[in-house]
Order: structure tokens, then sequence, then C-alpha cells
């Protein structure tokens, strides 16, 4: 066990989950939440995503956000690119940070990227050497590293292999997706003795969804084994545009509730996190699913 | 870490989870679900309670249930008994197991069981030898391990010196309840470093409460601390009279995954629970808080 003195979360709601509601926010919405969450002392906020808009319709107004976002010293503000024309749109708005996403499995790679597992890696090098030419920091995630509704169990070296890879094209981390939320700490614990033996675990950080309410065990499991940085929305929103697959993220408030009884620092305030999730709900027409949001809400003592 | 092979589970959804609800389900239909849950492969079913009708009108039928109810060889059937009343009502039915109910906190044994901690703990001692000398197995649940809503956090001493006296007075084991569900891993494994210099490991069950999402998390921390007795309720269903301070019981499908990948046994079948806790939801009219059984209902692949 190595126990965490502190942490970084990476807030993925203005992204991650808001490209998996129904409703869609005004630009203006959207950019109140992000203010709203570096209120929160959030220092790193995905902020939004330059695929096609047709692919995500939530996240067409990329560039009119990007362009009115007041950015704070400080914080960084990662997109996600699918592609070199996504790249050129993200510097084209002086983006900081560009997130790529490839597959640790084939199927899904087919399915969400259009290309195999292999093909987009490949692809990724140019786009990520550019990135890193015009000063950006890089994102690297991997999808489905536990396992791929329709491949079964991920290899865990095939997992350890494509984070190596990423980083050394020049990612500066890479994000472990449980995509579809089936991981269990024990594969987690499984799949970080593996993954270790090719990547430094500081350029690591992992990101669970709570399809079977296994998402904070698993960041706890990760954290006993030296993960610092974890991908979390808040609200608990979230999930995947092939809706039944997965569900919502990991949520900062339950994350940050766990940080808070065991004295590891995050920077993030929970208060002002779950009079967010509060706010966001109201905005998105339906209850989310974070815990600790609903009962601090409903005036529950700790 | 201790690796788990093997884990019992404690279900305690026709208790915990139904005295919770606010739709009383007619006896025939919590046998239906006691004889379901037996079906499942659960060896440990927490059958009703002892207490007033008054207090619990939810399971005024106990005796009726009980009289009615087939046990099972290899099937333990515990009842709550909170005085030496609820013993005899308990002992006239044939029950083979009791559970008596003390609190480590002092504001919540007043409100919960009308006396002073340390004056449960007294009542208690004869009602365990009584209960003891007439065969039965006997559970003694501690409430409020980590803290207590009026008291603040419950000092860890003390909960090892209730627990040492649970045990000393003859309860088999000691079921260690955050009631309140405000504990995290870091405070679970600290509780248990200090309650294990007072008790043996293998006498000590955990019953955790999903309030702030933590209850998963915590049992995985206590299984590799060497626990191996949880208390779980098929659909998350329960809570606490007073009704906003504690969130569902620990989900049995949701550890029955987290044992799934961890290879774990528990005897309990996951299909069978999930098919249960949809019946259950049917019942009581309302979705139920477990994730694994919501999603596998929708039918999202593993």
């Amino acid at each position: 066990m190595t126990e965490a003195a502190r942490i970084t979360l990476v807030e993925v709601a203005p992204r991650d989950g808001l490209q998996a509601e129904a409703r869609t926010l005004s630009t203006e919405t959207k950019i109140a939440l992000i203010e709203r969450l570096a209120d929160a002392g959030h220092t790193v906020i995905e902020a939004t995503s330059f695929v096609s808009p047709k692919a995500v319709p939530q996240l067409a107004d990329a560039e009119e956000l990007m362009k009115r976002l007041r950015r704070r010293d400080g914080v960084r503000y990662p997109v996600l690119v699918p592609n070199a024309k996504g790249l050129d749109r993200a510097i084209a708005v002086g983006a900081d940070e560009v997130a790529v996403f490839a597959s640790a499995s084939e199927s899904y790679s087919r399915k969400n990227l259009n290309r195999s597992r292999e093909e987009a890696l490949t692809d990724y090098a140019p786009l990520v050497r550019r990135a890193k030419d015009a000063g950006k920091r890089v994102r690297g995630y991997l999808s489905m590293v536990i396992a791929d509704p329709w491949d079964g169990p991920t290899p865990r070296e095939r997992v350890g292999e494509c984070a190596k890879r990423l980083l050394d094209m020049g990612c500066d981390e890479v994000s472990l997706g449980d995509t579809s939320g089936v991981g269990t700490p024990h594969e987690v614990a499984a799949l970080l003795d593996v993954v270790t033996r090719s990547v430094p675990i500081a350029n690591v950080a992992m990101h669970f969804h709570d399809t079977y309410g296994q998402a904070l065990a698993n960041a706890h499991l990760a954290m006993s084994r030296g993960v610092r940085i974890f991908d979390t929305s808040t609200g608990g929103i979230g999930g995947s545009p092939f809706a039944k697959m997965a569900g919502g993220n990991l949520a900062t408030e339950d994350l940050l509730w766990l940080c808070r009884g065991g004295g590891i620092a995050t920077g993030v305030d929970l208060d002002a996190i779950v009079a967010t999730a509060r706010w966001l709900a109201s905005e998105l027409g339906h209850e989310l699913p974070a815990h600790t949001s609903r009962v601090l809400r409903e005036g529950a003592q700790g």
C-alpha cells in the first residue's frame, strides 16, 4: 500500500459527461459549469471535444465555447481531438492541452474510431508530434483496458504496450479507461502490475465508470498502488454513446468524500462540487447518480 | 493484503432492507423473497425482527413468518431480538439464530434503543447467555462504528471494547456497522487496526451503507484486511428509520460482481440475485439502488 498524500483530479463532466446527455446545454451554461468547476478548485477541466458535430451534437459548439471561455492561470482545459482536422481546430482556438483517444481493444476501436487499433495508434503518432511541436500538453486516452463488450477480456500486456506507445509518441500522460465499467479491484490490481512494467506510474491516470458500482473501489485500489491522477465527473454524469454499455463516470464528489476520510489533498472543495451538481441536475432536468451530492443536498449529517 | 478465497454473505434484505420500505410486503411475499435468496445460494438470511410492531410495522408479522417459513438444512435464519420479550418470541417460534443490537455511540443508542450504550450492553449479557443456553447461535450488531450523526467520530478503542464485550458475553460474531454510511476505506482500515487488537478478525463481520457511495470500497478494504463475513442486501435496499441519515445497504449483487472479478467464492449465484432484485423491485414498486441488477436487467454485456 502506498498512501497518497495528494491526487490530481481531471474533471470530465463538461466533455465525457455532457456528451452522454439527452439535453444539449447552451454554450453559456457550459461555460458557467466550467467556471464553477474552476471556482471549486479543479486545475484540470476537460472542456469540450473537436470530434465531428454529427457524432456528438451535444458538443457542436466547441469553437465558440473555447473562444468565449475565460481561461485561468493554473488551470488546464484539455480538449479531445480525433484527427488532424480536430487538432487544427483546437490549435486555432488556442487550446493548451489536447487529448487523443485510442482503444486497447479491437472491436471498440472499429466501432468508436472507425479504424483498427493499430491504425489509430499509427495515425496518432504524427498528430501527437505536431501537438507537442505546437507547445501543447497531450493526454492519451486508452479505452476498454479491462474488457470489451464484443471482444471479451483485454490482454493486459497489450494495454501496457499501447500505453507505452502513447507515451513514446509524446503523450504526457495516458488515461486508462474501463470504458464499459466491468472492472473490479482485483482486475485493476492485476492490470497495474502488468502495465507498470512498461510505463511509469506517474504518467498513468485512471478513468472508471460506475456501471457495476465498482468505480470508487477501483479508484481506491489504484490509489493504493500509486496512481495519482483520476478522471472524475461532477454529479457522476457520463456514459457512452452506446447507451446501455456504460454507467456514469466515477463521481467527483464521491471520490472527494473518500479523500476527505483519508486526509488526501485534492485542492477541490466538496461543498462547491455538491452545489455545482445540484445546479447541473436542474440544468439537465434529472437527478444525477453521485451519492454524496444527493445526501448532502438532503441535509443529512456527516 | 490478505487475498480472500471465500467470503460469507449475510443477506439482510428481508429485515434491514424491508424495515426501511414505505410499502409493507405480505407475509407470503416475504417468504417468497427468503425462498428466492436461499435458492440463490445464501446460507445466512436475516429473516425478520422481534422488535415492537409499533416501532417497525413492516415486520409486525414476525411470528407468522417464522412459523410458515420452511427452513432448509444448511441455511441459518437469524432474527433480531431487542430484549427478553423478543428473545422469548424468537425461541417460541424455534429461531436457530438471534441477533442483538448495540451501539458504539451514545446518542444513537439513546435514540434507537432508548437506553445508554452501557445499559444496552449490560442488558444484553443475560439475554445472550439465555440464548446460548437455549442452543441458539448469537450475532451481536454494533452500530455507528465510524461516526454518529450527533456525537461525531466514534472512538476506535471504544468499538474494540464493545466488540470484545459482545463476544465475551457469548456472541458468536460481531457485525460492525457503519450505520450512517459516512465511513471511507482509510477509516475502515484504521478501525480494523484497532479492533483486531481486542477481537479475532474471524469473529468480525462488516455492515456498510452506501450513503456516500463508499460501501463497496469499504468492503473491499475490509476484505483485504482479512474480514470474511459481509452483511449485504439484494437490490441494495435498506436504510434507517431516520430516513435521511443512511443510504441503502451494500448491494449483494455489486459485491458479487466484485467477487466474480477476483475469483472469490461466495456460493451465491449472481444471476439468481439479479432476477430476485428485479422481482423485488416490482413488489416494492420502485427501482432499487444496486448497480449490477440495473445494468444486467437492461441486457448490457459484461
